[in-house]
């Protein structure tokens, strides 16, 4: 480890928060798509571990985290049980949610390049596979469920950019041998933060600079 | 191994039993899509091969079977010269391929779990991996169709559910020293009848709780 | 290395060059499909990078080189810049983007071969590993858009083709000793060729045998 962010036992119980909240959005996707129960937790795996499993690989980490941690893989079927039976609630507390899936946005950018960068990534990579296993879930979710990824779409409000801010602090920080509990904690609640805003007041990225006239007819 | 299932040249044929009619269904997909013929061979190995691919990255198999078994990567060729000429046959015997198809389920998820025991991972994430084999390749095909995948619907007999008895049967018999031939066998018997039972009664996974009144107009 | 197919430096301006064009392809499919300039980012480091990605997790060249060389990583952001900025003078120049293409998938295919082959693949596995890195970020790129891979589509030029043309001939010369700086580079030349000439006359590959007259109605 570059450092341990918390004490392990902290460290994983926040993993697996991250790891439930992402496995809800996958199973309130699936519910939306009229899936079947086996649908949701697929889904809802997918969502959770995709873009952990994404990092491992690429690093070499095999078997992945996801395939190693029974805790890890159990939760997304806990959340999937909730969603099944209490789905018009969850929808109800969808704000929640956001709010649960921003902090697991946070903590994924910031471990995701920690764990790349002690697999002899460098500070570039590094960050830029800590982005990815952030966001990789939902990018896999949205494929399988067939609709292109929210990710990728202008009419979304920014959700890529907490991610890389928290990875490229994470990055900087370790580059100056200032990555601790402290600053790691920081890059997690800056992009979490990042990330609240960019919902509070739509924030959204640019499209190419010709484009924008023509768009607004055909959005 | 664990154990031999078979004895080696049987296991072998039996694999690219399971490889061909895989691919028979990538194949035949890929002339419903009205694909040309090299998106139909293009579909025919990811179908056959995707499933084993993705279990082989995971647990750190390179370079994959798919690629270093000359019969496996050229198998699904031969199937799609078969779909390429005969498709109207091929559509009639459509059952045919069902059965088929439910076979290399069967035989998939119990080798499938038990190449994932051999490198090293758990009980339950080998019988995760074995399903995942198992079903992989079909979801690998409808997502290059960009298709929701048939194993997410819920308008669709059960699929998943054949592949998880399967491999939770190969691993209960692993974990009790009980794996052999016989009860390998059966265990692929079990998925294998629980598929096609699936089919003939249209068994169906049920939807999120509350989503029961209002799918039935939508879907 | 097999060979040195040229001096490095010479070999690694190419690949930039390949990567470069395709990553304006997939920075042009973000335009069209209306995504925002991090989502047309992606789509270029995914059509670049995915290729070569796939192949270095398959033959376990990990970290694949999409992370360990900051320059491949770098270029895909200035061809979304380039885009971003300038999208309809680069639409204008589609036909020059797409001998650019041609000329990446020529190169992928060549390089994609011989890394394989190095690896310890066997020859027949090598091309088949050598074809998917030259036309796997394409895949990547539409299945991400949510697009049927135009590789798949029977109503565009050949484009699998020219570059399982390009592999085979490099795995015939590595086959019989005979690659070098000069078969490899007509290797590459082959496949550029192929694919010129493929746009220029549409020339397309046929669908399942008795689609054809069906499907005239349908496409």
């Amino acid at each position: 480890m570059v450092v341990e962010l918390f004490r392990p036992s902290v460290q994983h119980v926040l993993d697996l928060v991250g790891i439930f909240v992402f496995a809800i959005s996958g199973a309130l996707l699936a519910v939306r798509k009229n899936f079947d129960v086996f649908g949701m937790a697929v889904l809802a795996e997918v969502t959770a571990l995709g873009g952990g499993l994404f990092r491992d690989l690429v690093i070499g980490a095999v078997p992945p985290a996801a395939f190693t941690d029974l805790a890890s893989f159990v939760t997304p079927f806990v959340a999937t049980a909730l969603v099944f039976f209490l789905h018009p609630q969850v929808e109800r507390i969808q704000a929640g949610v956001y709010v649960f899936d921003a902090a697991g946005l946070g903590l994924f950018c910031v471990t995701g390049t920690t764990k790349a960068y002690e697999y002899g990534l460098g500070l570039t990579a590094s960050a830029a596979l800590g982005t990815a296993t952030a966001v990789g879930g939902g990018v896999l979710r949205d494929v399988l469920a067939n609709e292109v990824p929210s990710l990728l779409r202008w009419d979304r409000d920014l959700y890529a950019v907490p991610a890389i801010a928290g990875a490229a602090t994470t990055a900087l920080c370790v580059r100056f041998g200032a990555f601790g509990a402290l600053t790691g904690t920081l890059a997690a609640l800056f992009a979490f933060l990042l990330r609240l805003f960019a919902m509070r007041y739509h924030w959204r990225a640019p499209r190419a600079w010709h484009r924008r006239s023509e768009a607004t007819e055909e959005a």
